[in-house]
């Protein structure tokens, strides 16, 4: 690794980077960009750019992910802000991460002419990624962990109807433990969370009861 | 109020600004900085000030408090980053925000040139203050009660040697509620955070045995 060569630069430059997880194919898996140019040409990275003059850090990872996905309506929150100087060698640039969770895509990305990829990638198995993003993946995925525990932002990661199998198997996958079935099952319903529908899903096993959130906003609740 | 003008800025500026917390007087307090000049001038606020290029987020912040106040052994934790456009009047700048705590400082403060001038103020009856530094406080004040709850940061708080009745002092006055004396001394004593020491106190009750940290360093322990 260059260390930074600084000279021509008068003040840190601002950006964010945004971790954007989804389950797919049974795993938690987060979305990645492979870069074009530079020092890290070739490498993967969390999608993400500078923050313009005269817009929020929020709007600011917002665009980002939109450019990148298409996606709007997706739970975004900042996560932590990375500023070692050394963590980009053509500038000193203060990463303010973000991390943004979205239901299963299921649909083509387009990479767009900045970034020479684009894909979905299992969190537990990244590759070695750009700048200090693999230090950033760990914190994002530790405060999903934590998160899912005291909050019911789960319901960003799953389709507006779902079984209780469907909510427990996203729970285990980022948990990364099995869960009791019976009392996975009492305490989310405990929480007056989820309203029961008048139809069902057939699957291997008998019908399954389909569900929604009665509330799609952030609010803390001892799930775990 | 007036609106931003961004006309001559091409990136926003990054800021660093801290909350400096202690217990003097029976009161948690927090370190306040008047500004001399600009939109805010008479105005309060953390001290803070641009970070340098080649100079990491934490160091910055180190950098301002010991500008500030002298003190360079202290707890330093990120806390969140404010980028709202309209924040500084005077040109978009993000700040990353730091909380920090001392033992009672018990000492003069020099302001310096950059302010007008420099005191503690209970932290729940702060004047308006510039920026979004009202929001900065509320923020840092729920950060730290939470911590307390479920780390053993009261060191950071506390002198070397201080009484059981003195460390359940600083949790009643941060978490704003009076404890049980006995469950309290149970609960903290067994999480063998704490290492008598071979004297006491004289006060107007009878002798209180002097208590040391036996660990200096942030670790997560469940206390509340």
């Amino acid at each position: 690794m260059r260390i930074a060569d600084y000279t021509n630069q008068t003040h840190p430059r601002v950006a964010v980077d945004a971790v954007l997880f989804s389950i797919a194919e049974g795993a938690l898996k987060a979305l990645l960009v492979k870069i074009k140019k530079g020092p890290f040409a070739g490498r993967w990275a969390f999608p993400g750019g500078l923050v313009q003059v005269g817009e929020s850090l929020d709007d600011a990872a917002r665009r980002e992910l939109y450019e990148k996905t298409g996606v709007q309506d997706l739970y975004l929150e900042q996560l932590y802000t990375f500023g070692d100087a050394q963590r980009d060698p053509t500038a000193h640039t203060v990463a303010v991460a973000y991390f943004a969770l979205v239901p299963d895509p299921g649909r083509t990305l387009h990479s767009g002419d900045k970034y020479a990829d684009i894909g979905w990638f299992p969190v537990r198995q990244l590759p070695q990624l750009a700048y200090d993003h693999n230090a950033m993946a760990a914190y994002a995925l530790q405060r999903l962990q934590a998160k899912l525990g005291y909050t019911n932002i789960v319901y960003s990661l799953l389709p507006r109807e779902f079984t209780l199998a469907e909510i427990q198997e996203i729970y285990e996958v980022i948990v990364d433990r099995k869960l009791d079935r019976r009392n996975f099952r009492r305490k989310i319903l405990a929480l007056g969370l989820l309203k029961p529908l008048p139809k069902t899903r057939r699957g291997a096993h008998r019908p399954a009861t389909l569900y929604t959130f009665t509330r799609r906003s952030p609010m803390n609740v001892e799930v775990l």
